[in-house]
């Protein structure tokens, strides 16, 4: 396969949105995160995601949120902004916010609401064109059951190849790998970037089936890592040796704690001030947290460990945090 | 059964949200459109519910519509505005709004997101309990399928009777009329209205089941009104063949057209200048807006005939709004 090197690639964990007790955004907590995603080995975050609790937050906010993330980040990485709304204008407007402050990529679930309305493909297909024709960046397909859209394979090859900038696609969906393989097989080149989601439950498939980039979740970027650059590397025993050894923490994160267990992993090593999610989300089960704890402590990730490696940041660093 | 009496009772006609064919907001049909509801005989209006598209608005748009709409009624009716968010903290802020400009009531579905967020009964009494907490108006919960959330008669029914505001209850869910008599017997005096939704298609049982209220589509409250009147005056048999009088065009609202009803007869009738609906929900096909309008035209309903009755609205009346 001669496939062209793709612009963005390797791991791209979903960054948190970090709150204060009462619900209120904690920026401090929030630049804290993007340096501990960086200093840990991301090659690139997104934010905004669905991990991001994006659906808890206003307009207002996420704005706020991308132009501070996007500003603290300053280049030192790509970073994918995510940016679904349902309406085609609506989302327009946010992708070209996201790329005029320096977004890398977006990223859009196919337009849906709430558990019955969904869009036909030719409505879904016109959304897509109509964002990529408003913007310079590429965007990635999030191809994941909350939006309650199935996208065939064929249908997402055909935009690949006919709508300009959709050439990214994260597949987390039931039997993903092979819907990847089959993907990269029917749309060969215009698939620039065949991604692994889902927390990397699957990354070891994934990467078999032509995976290039894994968007995980955002407490152990140095693991994610670990088992991609090993793999890409040519060396597949270590990539597998990899998975295995950190497959059991990433199988609580996906199974029984979800966006909570970024928080939780960060707040325990001190990155961040607060765990919680926003209401009404539940709080995370003290059984879930005590397990995801345990299962982190035993590959002594970075975010247990982790100091700023920019002095910049030593200033915002305050007894409290920890 | 001695009931007190509600202080909102009759027809709620959703209102739509007006677009001009670019997907920009339309005001002057917003008002227009606002004006018809009122002189066709509405009790009251609702506003930015699903029926609205309030999910392709930005949360400036929503802002803006609810500021037009409220400003513009001025209180000549009562105005429920719809203001769900996943977000505790964000629909607290979408009521606090709604109240200080004038609103009537709050409308708010369970919290949910995409195909897959929910919430357990827990999480969704104290979003509801925060709501109420922070507002002095009532709340009516929209029981729909498009939350995904299913919402037993005993949870709700604890609501009322727990929760100051929560006292109005919109059922469209599936076998809804028995599930209002059920939710009127558990709750009693709490349960201060019980609504009929889903178009009036379910009406005649709701009303039968003890329903006060009915938020229907914006088209026809003339319609739906014959119909609630004569059986609150007592005389079922009047609403009853009122009823199935209507039915033909309840029907084909609820089955072949949705939120595009309200807005295909106004643009038909010269209330409103375009009935498109915004991207990327697609166009209604020619077939069901054909069948939409010939079943009006049997009712010679109010959206066909409509002048303004004030005379301050005579002079956004244009030519080419027919």
């Amino acid at each position: 396969m001669t496939r062209t090197a793709p612009r963005y690639s390797g791991v791209f964990p979903v960054v948190p949105t970090t709150f204060d007790e009462d619900g209120g955004l904690d920026l401090v907590s929030q630049r804290r995160a993007l340096d501990f995603s960086i200093d840990a080995g991301s090659d690139g975050l997104c934010i905004l995601a669905n991990f991001s609790e994006q659906f808890a937050l206003s307009d207002a906010e996420r704005q706020e949120i991308m132009e501070v993330c996007l500003d603290h980040v300053a280049g030192r990485v790509p970073v994918i902004v995510a940016a679904s709304h349902y309406s085609t204008r609506v989302t327009i407007e946010r992708c070209r916010a996201a790329e005029a402050r320096g977004a890398a990529m977006v990223m859009l679930m196919p337009p849906h609401y709430g558990g019955t309305v969904r869009v036909p493909e030719p409505a879904i297909r016109d959304y897509f064109a109509a964002v990529s024709d408003a913007i310079g960046i590429p965007i990635m397909v999030q191809d994941a059951p909350m939006s309650g859209t199935p996208l065939s394979v064929p249908f997402l090859a055909s935009m690949a190849r006919e709508i300009e900038q959709v050439s990214y696609f994260k597949i987390e969906v039931p039997q993903g790998s092979a819907k990847l393989e089959a993907l990269i097989a029917l749309g060969a080149d215009a698939i620039e970037g065949p991604w692994s989601g889902e927390e990397g439950i699957t990354l070891l498939a994934d990467l078999d089936a032509g995976a290039t980039g894994s968007m995980c979740g955002g407490g152990y970027p140095d693991g994610i890592g670990a088992i991609l650059r090993a793999y890409r590397s040519g060396d597949r025993a270590v990539a597998v040796a990899a998975y295995q050894q950190w497959l059991p923490l990433i199988l609580t994160e996906n199974r029984q704690c979800g966006p909570a267990a970024a928080k939780v992993l960060m707040r325990h090593g001190g990155v961040i001030a607060c765990d919680a999610s926003r209401a009404p989300t539940p709080a995370l089960p003290v059984a879930a947290r005590t397990r995801l704890i345990e299962a982190a402590e035993a590959l002594d990730p970075t975010v247990l460990r982790w100091t700023p490696q920019s002095t910049t940041q030593q200033d915002i660093m305050t007894g409290e945090m920890r």
